[in-house]
């Protein structure tokens, strides 16, 4: 393997598909980036076992391809040496004793490589039922709702995003929880195909880093995996088995109290009173209606307390003391857009839920903490 | 204790006297910030117990003092709390049971405190021998020099920066060593008194965060202490005892080849061998003289080599192939802001010097690796 190539576009490749590899995975050979070169491109792939990216360069004015082969070599030398080269073209060179060549002018480095036939074999599958997203659209869906997969959850399918048609109501429900807090998504959508699958998180956050274009995006999805081609680059995960939780039952329809404020001030509000706390500590901030006035309190036996009353609010219903994680609490409410927010709630005990008005596809759910 | 007082000013001055508490002191009651409340100012003290900050802020328009006194207050959450806080004055008011309350419109923070009346004694001495230094020329004495003081070294003597005068030459001779490398800045001085005294790294490092006007700086030296006084900040530290080696000695003045080039490539040059290495490593790197061509190699058994071959270059003298720890040589070469620096080697074995035709005062001394 011979091939000269653009430095910057070598390197965008390299980066890209590097944030795949986990450290912690128990196949070596998947610490590795595989670089295959045939007639016509060089082509990266990498994988953590479970998701997987494939991306290419074609043969043109940045890739001349002299002789083929391939190699696999770990991510972090290769990556900083080329990023420290200074030249517009670099040439890599397989050598002899699985050691790869690069080269620029005046600069010579000569790395070990990993042994290219331990590689797992990885078939790229691009077949399925398809789903089409307008590319800001997903990116919003992906914001708003991300956060809550419960990603180190026992229960495996809180491990990723459950997305599902409603064709009764001509929607697409999309769903993240980690049975603290709960984020749902509900869009129109009017389609030939049912769906009901769970989505690895780690995929859906590589997407969301990967999506820079402005045209619709392409899913598809067969019984066992998922991909999304985007220009030269696809990446596939397996799809996580089970039956997702029929999340609908846990949110209440009936409240006690709703009230409904300035969503950027209460943010401020709350991220004041969440100063107080170790970082290995969970901030614990506490919503106290009483009344008809409206206040924000922290309390840490170490550290002290504070206690803001805010000013501007709209309020229905009784008094009310509810104490939640405070990180849950702003995670919901940044993912509004919305100049105004409502929150819903039953009692100290029942989840609240966040709407808001000018954002009726959104729902946010967190449950609070007893406090004692 | 109560003071209503402009917010950024308060929280500038808990900043700059915190960053010299030490989490490591064996005193409980330096991990606080002493804030004195007199009729006519505020006082903020911080000390690790060698060095010591002092800053005020006078009565005026940024504070307003209903009542004296004064708290001992942990640095962390009272600036996080002063930090988040939107109004232009806030209120300090010291409540029983070694409380204070931090108020601002609509919020109410309450903070433990500890016990002032456990914080040391600290007198603030502001006399002793007088040097006046250039605020530019002190900063860049600084930061020619200081990087190479050898905090961590069980030699106490090297744990700061050696300031004596020279009166036969009329310098002032500022020194630093780890015992690895040595960095020597020799300005005109012209000084009715004699120094010879050794400054704490720490001190010397506050002092280059402080300077920001362009004032003469005046440093006091009595017997057992150095001090600066830089508008309303006092900053002093115990002087280290012991006798400074006679650095003179090992410098070597006959040299075997002599080496001239761009300093901006050759550091670039250098920080592209250094890649090839794990965090955990000493970065070493070769120069190699051969034939009249110059190289700079890297070799790390685990990770690979690389080779570079630097074009633009005056040489004089014969082959050489002295290997260092790259880090030095880059501290040492970054320290002179000239377009070409010399390098002046004698063999493998003995230091190799840095200097430059158009910055006549410095002086970098960096010692080889063996390279077996």
């Amino acid at each position: 393997m011979i091939i000269n190539i653009k430095r910057e576009k070598i390197l965008e490749e390299l980066l890209k598909v590097s944030r795949i590899i986990s450290q912690r995975t128990l196949i070596p050979s998947l610490l590795g980036i595989l670089i295959e070169v045939k007639k016509d491109k060089i082509t990266f792939i990498t994988s953590d076992g479970d998701t997987s990216i494939k991306s290419e360069i074609p043969v043109g004015k940045d890739l001349v391809i002299k002789s083929i082969g391939g190699i696999l070599i770990k991510n972090k030398f290769i990556i900083e040496v080329i990023r420290k080269i200074e030249d517009e073209f670099i040439t890599l060179e397989a050598i002899e004793g699985s050691l790869v060549k690069i080269k620029a002018n005046n600069f010579d480095s000569i790395l070990n490589t990993l042994n290219a036939s331990d590689y797992p074999h990885i078939s790229f599958e691009t077949e399925g039922k398809e789903i089409t997203f307008n590319n800001n659209l997903l990116k919003e869906i992906i914001s708003q709702t991300s956060f809550a997969i419960g990603e180190r959850e026992k229960r495996i399918v809180f491990n990723g995003l459950n997305i599902r048609t409603d064709k009764a109501n001509n929607l697409l429900v999309i769903t993240a929880t980690d049975s603290f807090r709960l984020a749902c998504k509900k869009i129109n959508y009017i389609s030939e195909n049912d769906f009901d699958v769970i989505i690895p998180g780690k995929f859906i956050n590589e997407i969301g880093k990967l999506l820079t274009e402005n045209d619709d995006i392409k899913m598809k999805i067969s019984d066992k995996s998922v991909c999304i081609i985007l220009n030269n680059t696809i990446i596939q995960s397996k799809i996580i088995e089970g039956k997702y939780p029929d999340t609908t039952k846990v949110i209440p329809e009936n409240f006690v109290s709703l009230l409904t404020l300035n969503n950027r001030d209460l943010i401020k509000i709350i991220e004041r009173a969440s100063v107080l706390s170790n970082e290995s500590m969970t901030t614990i901030v506490t919503l106290k209606i009483k009344d008809n006035k409206v206040f924000i309190t922290s309390f840490t036996q170490e550290i002290g307390n504070s206690e803001e009353e805010i000013k501007d609010f709209h309020l229905s219903g009784t008094n009310q003391t509810i104490t939640f994680n405070s990180k849950y609490i702003l995670d919901a409410l940044k993912s509004f857009k919305t100049k105004e927010v409502t929150i819903k709630m039953i009692d100290e005990t029942k989840p609240l839920i966040i709407v808001a008005d000018e954002e009726p596809s959104l729902q946010q759910l967190v449950l609070p903490i007893r406090s004692y």
